[in-house]
């Protein structure tokens, strides 16, 4: 983040539809048997936008992947930026490992998209979430296409967060408006918005589960595809629930341009660039902690933050291995202030350091410095773990200056449950 | 392993102490309040062995690591061998992040061995397990280590392989015997045993968590560390519980050279040395089996085999990957052949491969062919997953001609419940 001043932007009601341009609805199309979920989320700009996109590198990557690569570069020659009307998210079966099929499924949606919602097929993106491993089927998609079309208003943003959800317990969305007096664009109000899911199969690289974002500031598509990597670099990309990396792992972000007064596109290394940005990283922020706390089964969103590493790559290294490790997250579910097993993590997690130099805090409370124990009130501990919504864990290696953040929860017996039920 | 064939050598009854030259005992010494659990092992050879050791890699290694190293270094100049009589072993405290003061206990605990067995403190390897970040006393040492002297005996092995356990359900033990007429040393047996405990905070990196092996063939140091290397990086280093390596990983290993009759050290290239290593292979891989099965909560041992990498790296992380996948370990707890989440995990391992040359089997049962969806009987399956104690995962990635192997076990309620409240 800038050094920008925090009122420059202010959070606001909304979501994906928070800024101008932008219409969305979700409904239950029958992609899941159960029919009080919704399942099919429709976001619909009123005009052709800048889109950008970040995508899930695993190997096994699911064919709404492929696909939504190829429509941008079919209109700008980069997979990772273009032009778009349209995204449509189904929840339910991830269209993953289905082969030509599922690309087929894909090319079918986008033309079914374009009908209801009079596009041309070339501008929709296209998302899927669910069960790997079985083939999507198109008739929910005929079925519901025209119906969450003629329910499309700026009101439905939350039906269509509600609609990509899995095993998340509550939508995630976020928007803030930028006052463009204070940035060079005098009159002009921007505005930032977005929703995601998360919740199990998540340590997103390079882009989360799903997420779409909008905004109303007109951005060119690469600067656009610029400044969601940069953001989603530092949010998405540094959640982790179970160390489970999607084979469906999307970020979509459309400028729609419809601020008013209109103006030039807003170009990097201008004041109002870095606002946008700002704003960006604080929605994509959001969301990425939303999704932590709603991890599966999880009862506490867990801040893991590693400073004094000897590189960017280190503190990363540090803090994503003490995210990921079981034996903290069930110490934090068992309400245990059990800094070796931080310790133990950080000691194999490759970064270099040396074990007398580091200091670990628990909720602010001093548990171990110059690498050993050190005294503290175990009651203290325990009833800060009852009040606390949001557990902090700060470990300094002494050997640098380089920090980052790492979001994830704690790991219960509902994950189990959860993930041992999934399928059957 | 060569190819040698598979009767020079035949699996025996005993363990640590089933080879000729040494003795073992187990005792409760007071590190854990409950009296009913012993928490005390010590494993004494008649006269001065060759020893040979691999350690933790992890950056906050305990202080027996610390000492034990430097114990061998004063013998050899060597951290990894030397030549050393005693092993003495407590469960309940680790030892680990207790600075100089944890030292000073490894000295003087180094010195109540020699006393109450009769060697030099120079001959003594010490490891701890349990806890970490608490001070070890010494009082219990003190109080139990005469006992545990009074009762060495060849028969004692199963005392001291119990005694190390921490959260583990049963003590691992294991022997074979080798015919040395069978390797040009006619008339001999070669008996290789040993012990190990494991359960929680088990990915060993260079070594297991804890594990003593013995054998009363002549060999020399470095020699033997050769020898252990071997085995340990293709056993205790494939096991993963919960991919959290442990601050305590130390694998022994003693050779007496009291086999009858004596002769020669056993050289490196010769038969008898190749047979030796492959009992050794089978000691530590069997050992090391016992581990993932008895993982913290476990149900089902999980073997993880990957054909067809690209390398011999590719092969250890796409295997690890699915190993340590939480989502992957809920599945099969869950009696839920979900391949989807085994294709998942070998995407993001950085393993290189082509979606569409994948195969993976689930006990036996095509689930994927060429990277998409293969039809199969649920019946059949489900069936399976309730008969077999050992799950198999083979996964071939079409793509070169490495392979590996890594156990782990099913992620159960159990391991939360175990974890959730293991300090407290």
């Amino acid at each position: 983040m800038s050094d920008m001043p925090e009122n420059i932007y202010e959070h606001i009601e909304g979501g994906v539809t928070a800024a101008k341009g932008f219409k969305a609805s979700g409904i239950h199309a029958g992609f899941r048997k159960n029919s009080s979920k919704n399942d099919l989320a429709l976001v619909v700009a009123d005009a052709p936008c800048a889109a950008a996109a970040t995508f899930t590198q695993n190997v096994f990557c699911a064919a709404p992947i492929r696909f939504s690569k190829s429509q941008l570069a079919a209109s700008s020659g980069d997979e990772g930026w273009g032009s778009a009307r349209a995204v449509v998210v189904n929840s339910g079966n991830a269209n993953a490992a289905t082969g030509e099929a599922g690309l087929a499924v894909c090319r079918d949606t986008a033309d079914l998209v374009a009908d209801a919602v009079g596009c041309a097929p070339g501008e929709v993106l296209v998302a899927s979430t669910g069960v790997i491993g079985v083939q999507l089927p198109l008739a929910p998609f005929e079925r519901g296409l025209p119906e969450a079309a003629s329910l499309l208003s700026r009101s439905g943003a939350h039906d269509a967060a509600c609609a990509i959800m899995t095993t998340d317990t509550r939508p995630k969305e976020c928007a803030i408006a930028i006052d463009g007096g204070r940035v060079g664009r005098l009159g002009a109000t921007f505005v930032v918005g977005g929703m995601a899911k998360g919740s199990g199969m998540i340590m997103p690289n390079m882009a989360t589960m799903i997420a779409v974002i909008t905004t109303d500031a007109p951005v060119k598509a690469p600067d656009l595809h610029a400044m969601l990597a940069h953001a989603v670099g530092l949010s998405f990309n540094k959640v982790t629930v179970d160390s489970d990396t999607s084979t469906n792992d999307t970020c979509f972000m459309l400028a729609s341009g419809a601020a008013e007064p209109s103006g030039a596109p807003i170009e990097p290394g201008t004041p109002a660039f870095d606002a946008l940005q700002d704003a960006l990283d604080a929605v994509c922020t959001s969301l990425a902690r939303q999704m932590a706390r709603d991890g599966e089964g999880a009862t506490k969103l867990v801040d893991v933050t590693v400073t004094g590493a000897a590189s960017d790559d280190d503190a990363d290294a540090a803090a994503r291995t003490i995210a990921n490790s079981p034996l903290v997250k069930t110490a934090i579910a068992g309400h245990d202030a059990n800094w070796g097993r931080i310790a133990g993590a950080v000691g194999r997690s490759g970064a270099r350091f040396r074990q007398q130099d580091v200091d670990i805090d628990i909720m602010g409370i001093a548990v171990c410095r110059a690498g050993l124990a050190q005294a503290f009130d175990e009651d203290e501990a325990a009833r800060l773990f009852d009040e606390l919504d949001e557990i902090e864990i700060a470990v300094d290696l002494g050997a640098g200056d380089a920090s980052t953040t790492v979001w994830t929860c704690d790991l219960t017996h509902d994950y189990i449950t959860i993930n041992g039920d999934y399928r059957t």
